[in-house]
């Protein structure tokens, strides 16, 4: 089994940015500690980051034959790349968006995501966390579907 | 360590109302499921459903005394009751807003939460799983809070 | 066949309440009225009248293995009460939407009713009467289904 | 006792267009139905149907001399015909608007009627059967005024 | 020089319809008085009323080339017919738009004309000496223009 | 009969300011005419041109022991001096809004009046003639007011 | 003379809940106070505080024969419960709602109250002393009611 | 093959009508020039214009069983014809939008199309020969649906 | 202690202005009765009134200096004087605003205060008596920060 | 005659994206298409995809010099990239809005287009057809452009 | 060349109102670094400030005949003032809007200045030194203008 | 000091593009200028345009280590970018956002700058000047910060 880890713009800062918001650790704390998770759940896991809403977008394409589903934080494109969300649709992998912060407690324009409505189901404001869980329920879900 | 599994209107229901959104398993079955992760984790869980308003606001407010956090599915409350986002705020436990069916891929009244802004975050749109991942989540979060 | 006769907010107060707008006949008027009718029609009708929205669902609920279809006057949880819309949605009953005066040419809050679009359909201004016709349409609805 | 069945655009289509929203009976059924039904009520019934919303004005205002009172379905005309609506008002009659499908249920733009506030009240999604419980109601309702 | 009177849809009912609103005074009456004004200007005009949105189109597209300017109360219509609005741009005649009421102090769907951008100007709230000021100052008007 | 014609701000500037939307007369032109106008009437007719809304205001007020009625251009003010609205309220003078140019036919913020609803009537995008006509009428009306 | 002190939801948390906009003093603390203050105006008062609407709503009924008037913090359901607005409407007491806090000061959704069209006034801002202006202003206006 | 091209309206004004905006051809012209492009087609096709709703309501209506498609200019009446909309739907027929002028720049009430979304396709800007291109879609169309 | 009496446009009519809203006490009589209210609680109070913002802003100015905190009742301003908002902002004296009418139950364009948002709390609804228990709580609430 | 066919994002998957709205051919099939057409209509084509604005936005650039036309399908950009709209008006060269699905139909996002405003105009819901529409009008276009 | 500083509500208390957000220095220090900073550039400045829209506009329109230019800080009239707009487009000359603080970054009133559409610019959150470099682009501004 | 002069798209075309709103200046007069006038003020500056937005956020986050502030001209991505906003949060420099032409004066969707929220100030309308006013004040605001 094959998980892409999609992180978009600005999540390459982990860490730096804003740390009130996003916390201390950075983005290869976080693929270190994605890696030890998915080797224990037995699974491929591979890391993806762009500032481009293009590279994001070709990377979801290449992952129709390459994984199993997505593991996806759009970063501020949730809120409006209708492109990314075609994209997904496209592809028809099982997709989990996860935001670090909580997105319904912060400026207003943060509160819709574009990009929901074509994923499986959204984990936010409980850190880097989110990834784990959502690596953790994907595997589940996938299981189930190659056991049915 | 206690925590309180709280579940709101027509969630009593569960695994007889429309299961092609909220899946066929019932409240009972996920209550056990719970259960059983609780004892793995090493934490007591509480079980509390209610189709009343008031009677969630009452349990939130005892929760204050009694429990550690409240891992919640405020049901259709979730769009409309500035009352429970009240409670939450005047009681100051970590809260986990919790959905079985994705809320952004259904109507539009349904996409936003005016819950989740005093909550740490939202989990929707995997499953009764979604509950276990934030109990795990909460325990976690609660024992670092603990640590320091 | 049985069918439920469920009365919202306020409407214990009928004909005290407001009577340029609701009318000088009170509740228990009403319930006579729809008896004689129901004996008439031959079918069994039960009445039940709360403030509490959760008592509200807590009875559509119990109407799911009690009743053929439900006659509902929602009050003002018309213009607000998505729990009492999903617990419609969650039992699957044929239910019917009566209102006394005419929401359309009252305040602008009373235009949109959250709950008809899970019901058979609504009828608005026709005073007591309503229930009456909602009745008589709602018996020879179910004889056609169960005809079938 | 005399009573106006007006009918507007499409309907003439009716049994027609799009049978699973309007059912399978053509609007001559429905004629015949209602005929029916008005002699065993003891009073006439005149049917007029009309795609041109200035058709359907004049003969509002020929109903002033000519009925006691106008049962009307607006077909699309409810969204948006606000001489439709002027003319109710200057003709003073008792109008009951009737829809044939749930106007809540469907697209947005049906569910406001800017007719409904100068009716006495609205019938939404009780099928041809709701034109039978207007005429109902309006015999009762001109019988009472009469005899007041 | 010749001016159209055009009257659109329920002001065949003036006199008679909500005449606390529109006044007690019919359209002949409004049409003798026109014509008397007319006479002691020294210009001809010319009186149509219709309930037909079409039939009014096609009146304006007619004066095009049979009269200098129309004096035009469009009713209701003024709130919606962009096909109106757009038959006045078509025939590039000066219109004065005329209310009987102040359609600025009743329901707000009456605040905004969607023909008056095409149109010199408008009066409202004046009463039937509305249309007489719009035939003084359209004759005036038309003056000057061929004296230029 | 005595007569208050109030101009609110920017109308100083008349015939200088943008001449292609407010013409080229200036000021004092249309005050000679229609004090003219006014000789001719028989009506007393005095001038005041501020551009302080709280000026307007008190001119307003004092107009309540000395006029029987006020011809008034808020200019600017039209769009959101609830002030002026409520000082003609207060004074209950009749009184007519007049704008030189047609204020539907401009930017959408001129679309609406909030004084206008506390008006007899409004006259817009006659020029400098519509003072002229909003004399005309208020003479007219006051002379039947008094009459009765 | 008889007024009930009614308190909406979360309002039995006073002093605890949010002390840097609610206060440090418990609403014990203020039923003495205003107890105290009820007794030198030499008027009864009744306490009565609940987290559930329909309690509230059902209270509000009784006082219809018990009391003389109401003072109301309705807490959250200020901003959404229609069945209270019409329960007061229903009872015909004169009813003032009070706030704590600046309702006007704080997220967008407060500063809107659905409750307030149908009271006497509303005081807000100013504390528990809130509620002790409202009891003197309240006996005055009933002496005054009373005395004509 | 039978196709019905449908102009509603002002089209009848064509070239003469703000031919800044909509060309210097007639509508005459428009006719010869799709006869001869319908002629090397081997399709029928025939006109109607009318500046009345209704009539194209009827047209559209008598369609279903005379023509096997239509291409529909419906003037403004695109912006509001809910009547047209439902017409469309009930007769089933294929159906292609056509506007002369780009009406995405234009103003904002022209941006929308209330009619398009029952018709297979629009084309708008492309001048009269959007009516052409209309023309030899619809007849492949037609022709592939035919032999499947 | 020194206390300013501030009242903005309309409020010199009082007792003239459309008493069926704000009463037929006149504005010398409030200023009696405050004062004589002033002195039992043994301090000074100022009165200002004027229609003009910008003098309404010179006196908040003044303010600063020689008042220890203001009761203010903005008339109309209360709905889009931002300038006076941010005077209030500017002077950091404490400020009630005060209206005598209930301004949630009137036209929807008064139920929003842009200035409330930077003063302590408000008052409406309760005519006059408003400014009375705004000085009693303006003293109370000067004494106790005085204290400290 | 040299014309740029320019696909935006996720075009690339044509044939395998949701085929129920897009269709089964790839977008080789089209390129292959329609260079037959443009071969035989004797012009030259070229075809550009990116699922990046940027890289759009490059090519439109480079078109002002090497091409006479475009034929743009900028997938789900068309609902916000502004930047590319704004490219179109740069370069100043004719373009035509293809969209392969009828967008009127679909979500509501996608009702709006930002970038047909700076296009010619727009062909919506024609499959793949609609290129080879575009592509045949722009030929005329440019055809008499270049003959004047 | 002559150029006017004018001042709006509130900035006569620079310095002292809200220094967190205006700075320190006072409206004396701005206008001694301007008139040193005129110097320089040999022009000369005039100052103005108000707290009274009227005045400004008489200021504005006073300048028409005595200055070349201005720099104009309407304060929270920016947000309103469509009077002040109007001066500015009735005077023609060249307007530069300078705010001390960034609009964009505080609340959401103050995100729009109905100003800024007539004047050649504006200059936000750079502080008193805005108001500097305004004066630098107006002289170079006026320079090009005459040297023209 | 090191600042970065960056340009959004399409201002690669500065000079050609839409020369009435954007001068006949190209971007690299536009550097050379700024060049000239950074050597005055003896900072140095580097210039970087791109039309791709993922290439200016790698562009800003390389400037967290490189550069002490930013001048940024977004272009189109002013109104959408939420991803550039967020970069900009990231790295806590100054930025200060320039636009060559009045943004406040042209279509709505210009109106509003998603990313001045987080910049420092925003300076528009004042054409290429716009540039090096900003550098001064930069340069400025640098020193200082440097200084304290």
């Amino acid at each position: 089994m094959k998980i892409l880890i999609l992180n978009g713009p600005n999540l390459n800062l982990l860490g730096i940015r804003e740390p009130s918001i996003y916390g201390k650790s950075g983005l290869n704390r976080l693929i270190k500690d994605l890696d030890k998770r998915a080797l224990a759940l037995g699974v491929e896991i591979y890391h993806f980051q762009s500032n481009s809403e293009g590279a994001l977008i070709d990377q979801i394409h290449e992952a129709r034959e390459k994984y199993h589903g997505i593991i996806f934080n759009p970063g501020a494109f949730t809120h409006y790349s209708y492109a990314l969300r075609d994209a997904i649709s496209a592809v028809e992998l099982p997709v989990i968006e996860v935001h670090i912060s909580n997105i319904s407690a912060r400026e207003s324009f943060r509160n819709i995501s574009v990009i929901a409505p074509v994923c499986l189901g959204q984990i936010s404001g409980l850190g880097l966390e989110g990834y784990g869980l959502a690596l953790e329920y994907l595997v589940k879900y996938l299981s189930n579907s190659t056991a049915n």
